[in-house]
C-alpha cells in the first residue's frame, strides 16, 4: 500500500469506529444497558464481524463508546491559571450530565457493571481518566501554594464532581452557579 | 379483635415484611436488578398475593427494600455536638458502604432505575431523605455560626457522601480516614 492508501484505510477504520460507537451511545441513551452487539451491527449497517474484531466482547463495545463520549463531552482545557481551569473543567462536567444523554449514560453504564464485574472496573479507570484532566490543574495550584500539600487532589474533584454525577443519576441537573459554588467549597476547604 | 390479638397481627405483618424486604435485598445483591416478584415469593416462603398487596409493582417492591437497608444501615445519630454527629453518620456511610452488599446494591438500584423513570424518582426521594439525617446537624451547626449561611446544608453533605457512593459504584471503598477527611474538607470549605 502506498502511503495515501494507508491514510484512507486509517481514515474509513476511524469512521467506522466513529459509526458504531455513536451507534451504541444512541442505544444506551434509548434503552438503557440491554443491548446487544446484533443490534448495534443493525443499527449502524456496520456488519457484526468488524464489531467484534475490535471490541471482542459487548462490555468492551460500551467501554470505548463511554470513554469516546466523556472524551468528547468534556474536553481538556489548557488555561495558565489552574482556578480557572478547574472552574471551566467543572461547568463543562455540569453541562455534560444536563445533557438529555447525561444521566440516562450514566445510569445505563451503572446498569451494565451491576451485571459485569468487568465494568466495575472499567468505570473506575474511567473516572480516574477523566478525573486526571481536572487533578492536572489542581496539582499546579497546590504547587503555586493554593491548596494544602496534604490533600489528594482527586478528593478534591470528586468533592466538585461527584455530586454533580448523583444528582444526574437521580434525574436532577446541576446549573453553571452551582457548579461554581461546589468549586469554590472544595477549593476553600483544601486551601492552605 | 383484641388489643392482644391486633397487636399480634401487626407483629406477624411486620415480620412478613421483614423476610419479602431482606430476601428482595440478598437477591438484589446476588444478581443485580433483573429480579421478578415471582422469585422473592418462592425464595421468601410468602405467598406472591401477599407480596402483590404490599408493593403492586416490582419497582415499590425494590424501593422499600432498599428503604429499609438504607434505615437499617445507617441509623440517625443523637449527639449535643453537631461536628460530631456529622462525623459519626460518614463514617456510618462509609462503612455500610464498604459492606459486601454496599457497591452491588447501589449499582443494583441505578440499574434498576436505568430502565424505570419511576425508581430514578425514587432514588432521589431516597437520598433526599437519607441527606435530612444529616442536615439537621449541619443546620444546627450553622445557627451556632460554624457554617455560611448561603451555603446549603445538602450540598454540604452531598460533597462529603457522595464521593463514597461513586467509589463504591466503582467498586472502590472509603475508609474511616478518608470519611473524616471529607468531613474535614466539606466543613472547611463552608466555614464563616
Amino acid at each position: 500500500m502506498t502511503a495515501a492508501e494507508q491514510t484512507a484505510v486509517r481514515r474509513r477504520g476511524a469512521a467506522v469506529e466513529a459509526t458504531v460507537l455513536d451507534t451504541t451511545i444512541a442505544l444506551l441513551v434509548e434503552r438503557g444497558s440491554a443491548i446487544a452487539v446484533d443490534e448495534v451491527a443493525e443499527a449502524s449497517g456496520v456488519h457484526k464481524t468488524t464489531i467484534y474484531r475490535r471490541y471482542p466482547t459487548r462490555e468492551l463495545l460500551i467501554a470505548a463508546a463511554i470513554r469516546r463520549l466523556g472524551e468528547t463531552a468534556v474536553p481538556a482545557v489548557v488555561d495558565a491559571d489552574p482556578r480557572a481551569a478547574v472552574l471551566q473543567l467543572a461547568r463543562s462536567v455540569a453541562g455534560a450530565l444536563r445533557s438529555p444523554q447525561g444521566g440516562n449514560i450514566l445510569r445505563a453504564v451503572m446498569a451494565a457493571s451491576a451485571a459485569s464485574p468487568e465494568l466495575v472496573a472499567f468505570a473506575d479507570d474511567f473516572f480516574r481518566d477523566r478525573y486526571a484532566l481536572a487533578t492536572e490543574h489542581l496539582a499546579r495550584l497546590a504547587a503555586a501554594g493554593g491548596l494544602r500539600a496534604d490533600v489528594d487532589p482527586v478528593v478534591v474533584w470528586e468533592q466538585i464532581v461527584n455530586p454533580m454525577h448523583v444528582r444526574a443519576l437521580c434525574g436532577r441537573a446541576t446549573s453553571d452557579a452551582e457548579a461554581e459554588q461546589l468549586v469554590e467549597l472544595a477549593l476553600r476547604g483544601a486551601a492552605v
